[in-house]
């Protein structure tokens, strides 16, 4: 079959690659091909591309097209990569629309909007908070294509996500701790029994709780706790959250969305050995439930810009433990963002 | 068993304390123990320690160690993690020197220097460097114990590694390619086969060799690959440089590398996808072998700074998939450090 390359794309006169094919859009009794459909089909012997009466082999109209159209190879390994795993996928903005499996044009609508970018890229966590707004507005889902060095291509569903828990609420008892530099000592078998057995903070070292600078922040703000320094000198929520400051530059970003997550009614540990802030548990009743959270949450800043090889491995690490990877971060609320990787 | 507070540490009357349990040093007939020490035995109820013949309890002695001691918690909670796991430990420079299971002082030499960090902390990599020189003159191993937030510990050994491989050394011919952004392609079915089949760089997409911009420039500078731009002008290996740092930031540092790793005739592919630079092969003699790599190799210029999250983050990872992680840097030489958790 014959394609002429035109100005708004490869014309072909032949309504069955719309209608049976799903590539590209009728106009009258042609139907148009955008460079990335014509390229497949041209590389799989469907069409022969014409520009001016002169043929164009593969390698020419590709080289046309990657001088023109930027990133060019990336979105093309994306959209060969989908085609070949049997999908039809159209363009269209940021950067295709992705039908359902055995969906097309006019028969069903799209299913996700497929950014498809360079591992080299950096993403802006602003950018992907207007794609996921896009798409909620377009009621569709959110797929980011990553292409690396090798153009190998890793795909990530990227979605918001609520959180809810149903662990048990406060303790209603006081206790004191001793504030020892990135940590809080607490000497006492009531608070043993209440906050770690029951509520689940600090970590128990032989007879003596130790509380992270996080809960104890929590803690005293909830007025649960009352803090004395080494010489036993009170330390009040001002000064505890000065020096909470010092030790962890956003402690206030963190300090939030354990407030968030604990009001909640989740359980929030640290995330420490996974390499995030925070792992979360939906309902703990017991301590030997601690073993799996379902959730590994990081927190980042509004202004906070994402790498594919940061996204890669914290995804891989999570799915690695059977975790759901959760980033948070503030806007009116707390809002919590999903990034999994799926296999088309 | 009753122990004085002195000021070179707590003396003990009671040499079986060091000749039987390894704790303190001799000095005549008394025993003489660290604070570390004396707390451990005091909350083993092994003896009581006094202060101008007033007793001291637990909390007061630990909070008074705290206030004299900088991060005393994290240390003793490395000390008593290892004395529960039935090591003896001692403190000693770079902060403890630990014996094999079953020896102590005077019977075996130790074995390790082990390093009790905060996960707040960060290591720079200058630091782990005089530590492993330090080991290397002391004929020890180094590990780094790192204390988290809820007081959990996880100990890593850091160690020097060589880097040695056994496959093909290079091709004899010389391929054509062209440079599209981050990236190179070659369309020729000899390239595919020698370069790709053969020696094992680049990955295929259908009929075409992707390159990656530092595979390109290994080839270029072997004299092995000539490149053009879209537009069909020369790209010279002075020019590609150029573009290859603007992509990416540490391109020479990572360049170095590949190079040092290629020339010792082991097979590098991208990391991508374990969140690393490299991920490098001993010996692979087909294309299916390319599915299992031995190690993960990042790379680090020389003034980086490790975090603990990050430590923790791409050894588990790694590890996750049975692979080593490796962290480069450039001495004389290229020089590698493995980190790997180890459950003592």
């Amino acid at each position: 079959m014959r394609g002429e390359l035109r100005e708004d794309g490869i014309h072909v006169n032949d309504l069955e690659l719309h209608n049976r094919g799903g590539y590209g859009r009728r106009e009258g009794s042609e139907v148009i091909l955008s460079t990335e459909e014509a390229i497949y089909l041209l590389e799989k012997g469907k069409i022969d591309v014409y520009d001016d009466g002169r043929r164009l082999d593969l390698k020419e109209l590709f080289l046309r097209a990657s001088g023109e159209i930027q990133d060019f190879e990336i979105k093309y390994a994306v959209y060969r990569d989908l085609r070949e795993r049997g999908y039809c996928i159209h363009p269209g903005i940021a950067d295709f629309r992705l039908f359902p499996r055995g969906g097309k044009p006019g028969k069903t609508p799209s299913e996700f909007l497929v950014i498809a970018i360079s591992e080299r890229r950096s993403i802006p966590l602003e950018d992907l908070i207007k794609k996921l707004e896009m798409c909620q507005r377009l009621k569709k889902k959110l797929i980011i294509a990553i292409v690396d060095e090798e153009t190998d291509i890793t795909y990530y569903e990227v979605r918001w996500r609520g959180m809810e828990g149903f662990s048990k609420d406060l303790p209603s008892e006081r206790f004191k701790g001793i504030l020892l530099n990135d940590r809080v000592i607490i000497w006492n078998e009531r608070a043993r029994e209440i906050l770690h057995n029951t509520f689940f903070f600090g970590e128990l070292v032989n007879s003596t709780l130790y509380l992270s600078l996080v809960e104890s922040a929590y803690l005293v703000s909830k007025g649960l706790l009352i803090l004395r320094n080494v010489v036993g000198e009170e330390v009040g929520e001002e000064e505890l959250l000065k020096i909470c400051r010092e030790v962890e530059e956003d402690f206030d970003e963190k300090m939030k969305v354990y407030k968030d997550l604990r009001e909640k009614r989740m359980v929030v540990k640290t995330g420490f050995k996974f390499g995030a802030h925070f792992r979360v548990y939906e309902k703990v009743e017991s301590l030997s439930e601690l073993y799996h959270s379902r959730y590994l949450v990081h927190v980042v800043r509004r202004d906070y810009v994402f790498t594919p090889p940061e996204i890669s491995r914290a995804v891989r690490l999570a799915h690695g433990v059977r975790k759901s990877m959760i980033f948070a971060y503030e806007d009116e609320k707390i809002r919590y963002i999903e990034i999994r990787r799926i296999r088309p």
